[in-house]
C-alpha cells in the first residue's frame, strides 16, 4: 500500500514542504497540537502499541498505514515504529507574551531540548536569529519529544529585526561577561522577558553587553561554562518561577 | 615517530586500562587535574595553537607527539587535533560532601553534560548505580569537557550499597510522583545532601518514595517530563546556590 496518490516521502531536506516526527510519543503530539498539518502517519508491523493512535487517527481523519520499508528509509538507523508526516508552517511570535531568543543555535539535539525546556517552564515563543538550526530538521522535533508543536517558533535574520517586531520585552542576555549574578533571591521578574542565549562555541559578543540587562549564572571556576542547554534551562526556570500556574 | 616503546593506543574499549581525551580543552583539563595518570599526549601536524600544549607537557614532562594517524584512528571522524591517553583510575567519594546519585544513566552524552553541570555548579562527588554509562568512554570524557578530572566518581551495584558506605547524607529524589515541589523559595538547604535522579527513560521506580524525601521540580504539563540534563541542572542550581563561594 505504499506510495499512493503522492510521491513517497523521502529523507528529510531542509528545502521540502513537509518533515516528519520520529516515534510515537512525539508523533501523538503532533497530532493533538497540530492536527490540520498532519498528512499521514505510518506504523511499523511489529508495533504492538497501536490502540491509542489508531483510534485517535481515525478520530481525526488521518491516514495511518502500515509502512515498514518507508520507516526503514527515514528512520536512519535508529528504533522507530511510528512516524507522521505533516506540512511544515510558518509563525509569528506572539507579542504579548514572554520569549527566549536564541542567536545562532547550531546543534540540533541542544535546540529540541531547548524547546522541550521551553514548554516545560512555560514559555510558548522561540525566536531564532539566523543562521540557526532547522528546527523542523526530525532530530530537532525528536529531542524536543514533539514540544515543538506546543510553541510558536519563528526566524529573523538579525537580532535587531527581532527587537524590531517585539519591543515591549525587557531584555536579558546571558554572558560570561553579565552584569548582574541571577540567583534564587535576586532574580528580576518582569512581566514580559526576553532571554536571549548564544551559540553553544562562542556565547553572545559584547555587542550584546549593552541591548538590555546581561547576566550570568553563578558557576564554579572549575568549568569554562555551563553547557548551553543547562543555561537555558537554570536561566528559565529562575525567570519563570512563581508566574506558572503549575508551579 | 608512532608505536615507540608501547603498543599502538587503540580505539576505546571497556576493558582497557586506558581512555584518551578527544581535543585540547579536555587534554589541558585532564594535564591539570590529574597529571599523573596522563600517559601521552598526541597532536595533529596541522594544530596551530601548540604553544600553551607544548609548555605544559615540558613542564610536567609528559610526551608529546604528533600523530596523525593515531588521531584519526581514534577521533571517530569528529573534527580533532589533541589526544591525551590517561590510565583509568579507581575513587572513593568523600564523605563528607554533598553528592549527586545517577541511578541507571545510559546515554554517554547526557552522562558527560551531567559531569561539566555538576562541576559548575560545585558538586564534586558522583555516585553510579550499575548498570550505568561508563564514564571513561570517550564520548563521556568528551561531552563533560574534561570536568570528569575535577570530580571524583564511584560506581556502586545497588542503592543500598552505596547508602550503606554514606550515611549521613539527607536524600532527595526526584521523581515525577514527588511528595515536594522544589521553588526558589522554598528548597530544603542541609548540609550534607544526596540528590538522587533515575535513568532517562524510565526515572526513579515508587521504590525511591520511602528512601528520603522524594522532590519534583515544578514543569507544565505540556511535556511529559524535564530532560534529565536539565532536572539536574535546576535541581542541583537549587540546592547549591547560596552556599557556594563564588555565588
Amino acid at each position: 500500500m505504499e506510495g499512493q496518490s503522492r510521491e513517497p516521502v523521502k529523507p528529510y531536506k531542509k528545502s521540502a514542504d513537509y518533515s516528519y516526527t520520529l516515534g510515537a510519543f512525539p508523533t501523538i503530539e503532533l497530532i493533538k497540537s497540530n492536527v490540520a498539518k498532519v498528512r499521514e502517519v505510518y506504523v511499523h508491523s511489529s508495533f504492538t502499541d497501536t490502540e491509542n493512535l489508531v483510534a485517535l487517527c481515525r478520530e481525526k481523519h488521518i491516514p495511518l498505514r502500515t509502512a515498514d520499508k518507508q520507516i526503514a528509509r527515514l528512520s536512519d538507523k535508529e528504533n522507530v515504529f511510528v512516524i507522521g508526516v505533516f506540512e511544515k508552517y510558518e509563525q509569528k511570535l506572539a507579542p504579548d507574551k514572554s520569549q527566549i531568543v536564541l542567536v545562532n543555535p547550531s546543534n540540533m539535539g541542544n535546540l529540541g531540548t531547548i524547546l522541550r525546556t521551553a514548554a516545560g517552564f512555560g514559555i510558548y515563543d522561540i525566536a531564532l536569529i539566523a543562521p540557526a538550526a532547522d528546527v523542523f530538521h526530525p532530530k530537532v522535533v525528536r529531542s524536543s519529544m514533539g514540544a515543538l508543536f506546543r510553541l510558536r517558533h519563528q526566524y529573523f535574520d538579525s537580532f535587531t529585526a527581532y527587537r524590531a517586531q517585539n519591543t515591549n520585552h525587557e531584555v536579558f542576555t546571558f554572558m560570561l561577561n553579565g552584569q548582574k549574578q541571577l540567583t534564587v533571591t535576586d532574580c528580576p521578574k518582569p512581566k514580559l522577558f526576553s532571554l536571549v542565549f548564544g551559540n553553544e562555541a562562542a556565547g553572545l559578543d559584547d555587542s550584546y553587553l549593552d541591548v538590555g540587562t546581561s547576566v550570568i549564572i553563578p558557576q564554579s571556576p572549575d568549568v569554562d561554562s555551563l553547557n548551553l542547554t543547562i543555561a537555558v534551562g537554570v536561566g528559565t526556570f529562575l525567570f519563570t518561577q512563581g508566574s506558572a500556574k503549575w508551579a
